[in-house]
């Protein structure tokens, strides 16, 4: 099998290119210094995202596909979080010489399977060897025309909403790390693996008039501490197990077979990348969200304030950190 | 000192972006889930470059401003290649524990320093743990309503033009690696520890209606050669040291004291980051570049062909290959 040690850079970069989708925004795609993007708003996007191997994933836990779509996935989450359509991707790699050339492609296919279907472009990369493997991607989207919906703009009286799934992804990696997981939980380790951010529900939410808007990628505690700061208002979160049965019920069968606590998983897991989202009250939520709270004044409780209804474990200071992790 | 690990992620963060220049079209600065950059022209240019140490850099070569600095002037090349002006960049940052906050502080000062006066804006970023330090940004433009200028435009009967300097980072290169460098040859140090891309000139070069344009950031003639192949051209490059001398005496005295072939680095040295351009012969060329050869038919040589003139070492297959060097 050949690794990338055994092809030039230019053979590698020849090799990949015809896997990546093009675009449907894409003007120059790859192969230059640079590829040019529509922005038809006059305004544009952009986020970036590493991920790095047995941090964020470990190649012995999916497919090279799977963490070409998860660092897809992670960046489009992002802009979908600011209300914008996704256009395009560029890709940053790092390979040790062992890496297959298979994985590479692998990696690439995974990228084109989330992209291509939604028109967004991989149009630019660049390789390089090193130690350790590393993804780095950016993303840019479109806002169409609509404000940016910030982090900052929930206000007291509007519903905290969220879309997507919470605590999938920590019940996926949960099983993975016991090594458990069999039959019906792989859905929990796809969501782990390959989740599958709401990316519509961001436009739509921005449509609808959403006051705030956030991706919940370090988990909905430490995310929605985020926006009660930036906003200067207390978030007071209802009981997720009565508010969103069906989330909890989907873990219950991993929480049994890994011994955690699944509401401990949809509180503080990260990596779903749903969105976390704002609403004044008099706004019909938009498809996919579900009212998970109020946001209040900052009166009993200081602004930054995040409060848990119902049996919460206790989590502390919640949530993922990178360096003390 | 502090070291990455004595931080939370969100402390770091925080510590770093008053360093880092909000830009002069910037919308939506960093801090949210996206950045949102204005795209005046509808459409913007985007490139990625990853620097990995002890491949790209090492840390006891320079300072940690200058990692930076070069982080961002390759990719502020590769757009101003397009003939575009930079007007962003995002930063992907992979940290071993024991990297030190001062060190992560000078990174952002370098990209500061080249970004902040031209008006390009650090939007964004995101960090990670890891083995090795691994530096990777994505840079955008914007191409004030001109055509991008792609590097397979090059016709026969064009001039061949650059602009920069060639060689420069080369010598630079081989007096650190002899550890010889003192005194006047700082100069050539610089060039490859914080290479100056002529950014200005890209715009020039496009407005003026040059018919290609790229950086050459893996050497002359390895860039010459994707340029004569993407325009399907042979590119006659003229004698080096007649008609560029300024450039060839700039690097004598680091050329007798590293016993190297100062030709051979301004025909094979990467990293200087001039621009390479075909103009059509009725074209005064713009300020900063020079002729330095002609675009021919492929009669005599198939395309993709690049011709050397005078007295040129013998450079076989040229340039820096990331998987095989």
């Amino acid at each position: 099998m050949d690794t990338v040690a055994d092809l030039t850079e230019d053979e590698l970069i020849a090799s990949m290119l015809p896997l990546l989708p093009r675009g449907d925004r894409t003007v120059v795609p790859a192969g230059d210094d640079a590829a040019v993007v529509e922005a038809p708003d006059g305004r544009f996007c952009t986020t970036t995202d590493v991920l790095v191997e047995d941090r964020h994933f470990r190649r012995d836990w999916g497919e090279a596909s799977d963490v070409g779509w998860r660092a897809a996935a992670q960046n489009l989450a992002d802009v979908a979080a600011m209300g914008a359509e996704p256009t395009s991707l560029v890709v940053s790699l790092v390979l040790p010489a062992a890496t297959s050339v298979d994985w590479v492609h692998g990696l690439c296919r995974g990228m084109a399977e989330i992209c291509g279907p939604i028109g967004v472009g991989v149009v630019g990369g660049d390789l390089s060897g090193g130690q350790q493997l590393v993804v780095a991607v950016t993303a840019h989207g479109d806002l169409g025309g609509r404000p940016a919906v910030l982090r900052s703009g929930a206000r007291p009286g509007d519903v905290l909403a969220h879309a997507g799934v919470l605590g999938a992804a920590a019940g996926g990696y949960a099983l993975l790390e016991a090594g458990v997981h069999a039959g019906g939980e792989q859905a929990l380790v796809s969501a782990f693996l390959r989740p599958a951010p709401p990316l519509a529900a961001g436009p739509r939410a921005a449509a609808a008039g959403a006051s705030a808007l956030m991706d919940v990628s370090d988990g909905l505690l430490r995310d929605a501490g985020r926006m009660a700061r930036a906003s200067a208002v207390v978030l007071d979160v209802d009981d997720l197990a009565a508010t969103v049965p069906g989330d909890l019920e989907r873990l219950a069968d991993a929480a049994t077979r890994t011994g955690q606590d699944p509401v401990r998983w949809m509180l503080t897991g990260g990596e779903d990348h749903g969105l976390l989202a704002a609403f004044p009250g008099d706004v019909r939520l938009p498809d996919g969200f579900r009212r998970i709270g109020t946001v209040r004044e900052p009166a009993d409780h200081r602004a930054g304030t995040v409060l848990v209804r119902g049996a919460a474990p206790d989590v502390g200071a919640t949530g993922w950190d990178h360096f003390r992790a």
